[in-house]
Parts: C-alpha cells; structure tokens; sequence
C-alpha cells in the first residue's frame, strides 16, 4: 500500500488500522468516508472518542461502564431480580447477556478468568467484592455465566467453592452453547436460551 | 440491541455506526476495543479527526488530498512520465490505480461522473481544469480510467470530445478478464470484449 499524499490522512488511517478486524485497506475506507462528512461530524466523534477516557467510569457495585459511580443497571429500581447476581468474565459478556432481554438481575463482572499461567489468580480479580456483595445485599441466587473454556470452568469451580458458605442457589448457564465458543459472540437465541434454562451448578460438569 | 449503560459510550457507538459496512454489532466492538487503550490513543485519534476537515486540502492542480496547495504525487519530480494525465472519478479510483505502482504520471479527480439524471453535467465536475491542465502542461497523453458503468461511458465519451482539439493521444482501461477470474463465470460482454479486442499470446505475461 502506497503512502497517502496527505500525512494527516496518513496518520488517521494507522490509528484505525489497529482496530480489531481493521487492516489498512478498511481503514482507507473509513477515512474516505470521513472526509465526506461535514465539518460537524468529525467535531463530534472527536469530542466523543476524546471524552471517553475522562467520562466513562467503572460501576463501583458491578464493575460495568458508567457515567455515574453506579451504572443505569444498578440503578434501575425496576429490574425485577434485585436478588440475583449473574457473574461474567468482562464486559462484552454483559452486554450480550443484557442484549438478550432475559435476565432482569444485577451483573457482576470479575475483570478476567482464573488463569495461574498468565499470573491471575482470585486476588487480581473482582471476587472480593462479589462475596461481598452476596453478604450485604442478600443475594439468593448467584448465576456463574462465564464462557466454556477452561479458565471459565476453573473460575467458575474456584467461585463454587467460595460461595458454599452462603444460603443460595448456585447456577450457570444451560448447555448448548458449543465447546471454543466465546460468549461475546454467541448468537442471542442461543444466549437467551441458555440464560432462562440455566441449571445447578455441578462441579463435576465442566 | 439494548441501551448501553454509559450515554458516552452509547453516543460514540452510534457516531461509528454510520461508517461503511458498520453496523451497532461492529460499533460496539471498536468501542470496547477502544475502552482498552491507552488515554493517549484516543487523544492522538480524538486530535487526528479533529484536524481532518482543517489541514486536509484539495490539491489545486489534480484534486487529491494534500496537506499542501500541491499534493505529494504533482510535487514529485521524480515521477518519469509528467505528460501523461489518468483522469480519475474520484480519490478512491485514484489511490486504486496508484497502489498498482503501474502508472508513474499525474492524475486529474473529476470529481464525480456526468449523470444528467442526477443534476451532475461537465460543469459540476472539474472539466475546465482537466483542459486547461492539458493545454500549459503540454500533455501527450490522457488515460480515461472510469469504471465501466454508463455514467463513466458517457464520461468518458464526453471527455473524449472534448480532447479532440489537443495533439494527444486518447486511451482507457484495457477490459478483459480478470486475474484468477474463471472463464466460464465471466459475463458475455466482458468475454466478447476480450476476445475481439484479443492481445499477442506472450509466454512471458501471465
């Protein structure tokens, strides 16, 4: 690919060419299009992405993104399973779960799986905090939705065993999403399906 | 897709959305791609977007991008065939034919396509600066590089008239088949073309 007789452009179009699933080809694209757009436009979504990092926090209960200390979700009186916590790995898998329509609880989002490996054990993740929660908050049923791999399945063995101490129900997301798949990108059917016939937890299940 | 629980974050997604071949699904993933970068990222993007519509110029003599009155490509005495002009549609068309590293001449965007249909006659388009670049510049050839669709035929056409005053010579496109098409899936008016407008067999070409 030949360099651009603009260096601004250039510039912008190796910015993109780091997104995920972007190479240079697409990028050029997307800065063609831009440089379509009116003047406004481009103000915005620079405003925008520029604001990202100042504005957007993390839920201090869930861990979510947020504009506030505590996200829409937990602040949502009108979600009807106040009592039941679903656990995910990190974001995306909230959102997909969420983008389902079939859970009106609160989230739980550890920041990651148990990977001794990689050097993440229970200490680097959120788990404290939702053994906490379970306390404090009275939870009766906590839903470990992680996906099914292996380090899901050890985060999911290793919560299992730290929840026992506590009266309430310990489920996980009913089978039928395939072995490899990532939750992120489970189709919703599928999601769905998996979230409202959830089952025991078992730790002989995987 | 529901409501993100951040309105940044929600804003920034559907400010992506509009992009070619992006849906919410995909706007959603740059996002939370961008969630994991460093501040200095998105500053550096949030900068690069913002100064597009400022620094960006049209190159006063072949209408593509430059960060100067002249773009890198007519300021480049080094290219070896000056007198020879591939009249483009657009920028896309041109950085096309220029990523081949085939054609070492200038270039003149058009700006468009003639389509009467849709207001857009020679005098929408940068006609009038194609010939007076031919006329002080002394050029000996004109490529009419359009696709070949109806508005670039009568473009084409058009501009061939046009030219006719000039001492030059007049070319276009070879058509033909494409590399690693298959013969028995290439449409009828493409093969006739390619086999009345039949080439030298060369062992050496391919």
């Amino acid at each position: 690919m030949t360099q651009l007789s603009s260096q601004t452009l250039q510039r912008t179009v190796e910015l993109l060419s780091s997104w995920p699933g972007v190479g240079r080809r697409t990028a050029l694209r997307y800065v063609l299009y831009l440089m379509r757009q009116p003047p406004e436009y481009l103000k915005s979504l620079a405003e925008a992405l520029g604001r990202l990092p100042e504005e957007v926090q993390t839920c201090q209960l869930c861990g979510n993104y947020a504009d506030a200390p505590l996200c829409t979700l937990c602040q949502n009186a009108k979600r009807s399973q106040q009592k039941i916590i679903c656990v995910v790995e990190d974001i995306p898998a909230l959102l997909a779960i969420e983008n389902t329509g079939s859970f009106q609880g609160l989230y739980h989002v550890l920041g990651g799986c148990i990977a001794p490996g990689e050097g993440i054990g229970p200490e680097q993740l959120r788990v404290r905090e939702l053994l906490d929660r379970v306390k404090q908050e009275g939870i009766q049923e906590v839903i470990l939705a992680f996906s099914p791999t292996p380090e899901g399945d050890t985060t999911a063995f290793y919560l299992h065993k730290r929840l026992q101490e506590f009266p309430l129900r310990i489920s996980t997301l009913a089978r039928g999403i395939g072995f490899g798949n990532e939750l992120e990108y489970t189709d919703d059917l599928t999601l769905a399906r998996s979230i409202l016939q959830r089952i025991p937890y078992s730790p002989m299940q995987g």
